[in-house]
């Protein structure tokens, strides 16, 4: 417990620590678990590696998703959640997904302000992930964080993003239950459902419910919902709720089993799954394809031709690029 | 003048269409413009064909890049810089890169609050580009938006950009030119700076230079800039204005223009523009390699056998992708 994985790796060499860093991850420890994000998150072989290890563990968590604009609670009601899970003794792991910011190179809301009740909880494990712009770095990276607490032994993963950008709404899908979280007078945000945009949203949560017209947006959401189709039979309840004092709460944690079992039930997990693992595959090979075309950028004299003659204007950067295709893959 | 494309595309079919878009891009049509980059934000084949006709007539404009955090007041520099440009008589384009929202499903600041100063100037062109969220999609759309400005005869393209995400700092770095804005008592801005992040500025603004602090941040940056190793022998000016009074604002277009001699003179304005092509190419490819993989998984069997096996966790994804690569490039 409590190794240092560094200083293993130094003496040992690479393969030893993964060893023993998945060995310690399995068991669940904390530390092994914090360092196995890092890995993951950083990417490059040894996170591949290492995710190729424990893969075969992961995949038994129920993935939430939190989603929603700016300010309208969403970490207050994580952290009630949260209270809700622990309840029933399910071991929590939350992965806050923050828009970095080029300004702090990093995870901008940060950790500490978030979800302090549950820092002594040890069944309790949070962290900040920044969004590294880079779309294949988001999904992989968050993809493979799941999996590392799902190894660890964790029975619910929360998935919490800022609704601000299409990249966030792409790890919302990545869970398998969604939760659409709005306030009082959100009128854009239920504008956005009545023009079907937000079909991701399984459950929709009017949160601060003790503002005023709270009621008028739950409405207004149901109104919007009775008139939209649904691709499956899960109807998404709309729940209002005031996180800073639980209130209904238990409801949401309730409806988000609901929504589970449905899913199980139904076919739908196994199918939702799949569209995962193909979006999935398809960001590791466009990696792949980027980082071919890196080696072969430094490496192969014709490829620095071609991207002179783009530069020169005399190819068009798409003509170039099937060109390079060709020789980078034989052919697309 | 004011054909209305969409209809003649219809009659004529789409290379009918493509052509008179692009003779009535080149001869400066506002409208045929608007379409054109309507076009290469949709993306797909039609854009690709665009691009290639006329990308021989692009290359020519000074891109601006102007980032920095929410509220630092960008849009009201932009427009005090657009004065500046008018009064040389240059014509100037201005894409705004708004953060997309899944809520509204596009430009969230929209054009409607933006530089309305300039609104019945033919020749500034002002269009908010929705950020994607996909990398590739982000990039590209923003690439060939500008050719379509140049390609009609814009001198300057301004491509404004909310300095949270990095994906924003991508597209500022597509530009030859990035002036980064802040206003008094950014300390954390003024802290990132220091630990040599925000090496990307070639232009450093204090905007809102009325506001008590205004001369300690500009002292600030200038300190820890006198810190900073820099790649070539431009030293980024520090330069406090007043965007809503123009006060100093002619001072920034003079360091833009500075800054643009400098980097022709030292050729660094051929190195920028070789890695911009290696950064864009490197998209394409990977976009080329997606768009492979989703034809196989709609076409091949045997795709979709791997894609089954990682479903059921008896092969990783990484594993899956690493044999997949093959069967789609012949080996990566």
């Amino acid at each position: 417990m409590g190794r240092i994985y560094e200083r293993t790796s130094a003496f040992f060499g690479v393969k030893t620590d993964l060893e023993t860093l998945t060995k310690d991850l399995l068991s669940g420890d904390r530390r092994a678990l914090a360092r196995a994000i890092s890995v993951v998150e950083n990417g490059g072989p040894q996170a591949t590696q290492l995710v190729k290890r424990v893969y075969a563990q992961s995949g038994r968590a129920h993935l939430i998703g939190v989603t929603g604009s700016p300010g309208v609670g969403k970490s207050t009601l994580v952290d009630a959640l949260i209270t809700q899970m622990r309840e029933a003794n399910l071991k929590v792991g939350v992965l806050a997904i923050d828009p970095s910011s080029p300004f702090t190179g990093g995870a901008i809301l940060g950790d500490r302000i978030r979800m302090q009740a549950h820092t002594l909880d040890k069944s309790v494990f949070i962290r900040s992930m920044a969004n590294r712009g880079h779309s294949g770095g988001i999904a992989m990276g968050t993809y493979d964080a799941v999996r590392m607490l799902e190894a660890s032994g964790y029975d619910v993963v929360i998935i919490e993003t800022v609704g601000v950008g299409q990249s966030e709404l792409a790890i919302a899908q990545a869970a398998d239950t969604t939760i659409l979280v709005l306030m009082p007078g959100s009128g854009d945000d239920v504008q956005a459902i009545k023009s079907g945009i937000m079909e991701i949203g399984d459950i929709f949560v009017v949160n601060k419910g003790d503002l005023p017209g709270a009621n008028k947006t739950a409405t207004d959401i149901t109104a919007s919902l009775e008139l939209a189709s649904f691709q499956t039979d899960w109807r998404p309840p709309v729940i209002t709720c005031i996180s800073e004092t639980g209130e209904n709460v238990d409801q949401i944690w309730e409806a988000a089993k609901n929504h589970r079992e449905f899913l199980e039930t139904s076919g739908q997990l196994k199918e939702r799954r799949k569209l995962k693992v193909q979006a999935e595959l398809s960001e590791i090979v466009a990696g792949m394809a980027r980082d071919n075309l890196k080696a072969a950028l430094a490496n192969s004299g014709e490829t620095k031709e071609v991207v002179g003659q783009v530069v020169e204007r005399e190819v068009d950067p798409h003509t170039a690029a099937e060109q390079l295709a060709k020789t980078l893959f034989g052919g697309v």
